[in-house]
């Protein structure tokens, strides 16, 4: 037994379970994980963010070497156990731990280096929370048709891969987004032996004002059903709406999620466009837990 | 702002945010009581439980006129901030509660008086957990033919009254009580209009091995939709299918829960047959949290 000094967080409503092993000296088994993020019989939450120095442990060395300055490895667990690649919402909530609780200085104005199994991602403050670059995108040709229980007809969606695949709808009203039954996994036709996320969409009318889109979404994740928030998801979806929109479509969007709103901005990067997702990020309790 | 120092504590996965308010300085409004239940923006629980000394409040006033010795009111609160008489698995881990914090001294064998908004509940360790008298009960008469999403035909639920309304329904096997779709809420026939749980459950074949019964069950809770146990649905559910079995049927049941398992016994009480309910109730973790 071991007894862990945790802190739990939220952005959008995505809740993760937050701990500082600078050393990593407490990696947790897989059991552990999903034992501690039962929400009836753990401390319950969506994933767990272990902060663990990049020089201490394995998966750090890779983040070093991309960055010298990744002095901070996110090790994010999903909360049935399994390992994770990143986390859009995930990556603000540890900044937001990082530098709440001293283990990291970050200044307005300046970039975090924080390394992850999806490659070092740079974060800094954005208003109240954080904004977190994502990285270069592309629409990956796996189109669907998409039916969702509730819904009357089945609707095209268009395949999106930002690092993880989305397949974003357009519904044509918000009767039909409250409608549909995501506790149902959607049917996509063809298959998608991977599967993929999957967004609901409504543009907002008017969809554009002063420059900046407006959507609302409900995502279905793949394994975990549906989430009250999906930074990925967030990005697919501006992405999507932006491709239909056409020329003149704003690279600025802000993506009402069922937990809040998050922004998305489209910017050139050095390897394409790139997007950033920036919103909350929240601590909510600290807590003391035997594992 | 207030600080609170809380403990999560759970019962056969039914889970709590308890905390000590000896002099009853702390109580939290309906809005507060929700946003620390809630699962992805607070702390998550089924239920707040405040102990504060009987002394210190009104309600505590009653719990004293019946029984001198009840020092602690257990303060119980739905998740949604809406007061609660009482809570049969919430009894249990509060007694853990208060005996692990050492607010109060239970030795095995005796009973502490609990002060709750249904009366003084006695309670006294089982085990490795607690057991609490559930008082009185009755057949109400509010029998109803029952609907289920996912179940074919209607079936036939006993109206049974534990202080609170409950419809029992005996499934034929555990297919159907594992395809029974309680994400939605039976429909009863005639409509109860302040509403009823509702247990389904299937007996175990052979149903009583020396002198135990056992049978399982899934619960919808109005107001709350399935949950993993129901306490006062657990004991609701050992009195029906003791009911349906009639003569010899034993006093002593055992039903499994999604949760874990929970004993129940009927026994004589000074007005009528009586009820306890046993079963675990684990302390999982301590926080500190601003509200």
């Amino acid at each position: 037994m071991a007894s862990i000094t945790f802190t739990k967080g939220q952005g959008t409503g995505n809740d993760f379970v937050l701990y500082a092993d600078p050393a990593g000296e407490l990696d947790l088994s897989p059991d552990q994980v999903a034992a501690v993020c039962d929400r009836h019989f753990g401390v319950g939450a969506d994933g767990l963010l272990r902060a663990v120095r990049s020089s201490a442990i394995e998966a750090g060395a890779a983040a070093l070497a991309e960055h010298p300055g990744a002095e901070w490895f996110m090790d994010y667990r999903n909360g049935d156990g399994s390992t994770a690649e990143m986390c859009g919402n995930g990556v603000r909530v540890f900044a937001r731990f990082l530098t709440e609780t001293g283990l990291l200085d970050l200044p307005e104005g300046a970039q975090a280096a924080i390394g992850t199994r999806a490659g070092v991602k740079l974060v800094e403050r954005s208003g109240d929370g954080f904004r977190v670059d994502m990285g270069p995108w592309r629409l990956d040709g796996n189109d669907a048709l998409v039916r969702a229980k509730e819904l009357d007809v089945p609707r095209p969606g268009l395949g999106v891969d930002v690092g993880n695949p989305h397949v974003v709808v357009a519904l044509p009203s918000e009767d039909d987004l409250e409608r549909a039954d995501l506790a149902y996994a959607p049917v996509l036709e063809p298959v998608q032996p991977a599967g993929a996320n999957v967004e609901f969409v409504v543009p907002r009318d008017p969809m554009v004002i002063d420059g900046v889109g407006y959507v609302r979404m409900r995502v279905h994740e793949r394994g975990s059903g549906e989430t009250l928030s999906c930074g990925t998801g967030a990005v697919a979806t501006a992405l999507a709406v932006r491709h239909w929109a056409g020329a003149g479509a704003p690279d600025d969007w802000r993506v009402a999620v069922p937990g809040g709103v998050v922004g998305v901005r489209m910017f050139p990067g050095p390897d394409g466009e790139h997007t950033s997702l920036e919103g909350p990020a929240e601590l909510v309790f600290t807590g003391t837990l035997e594992v």
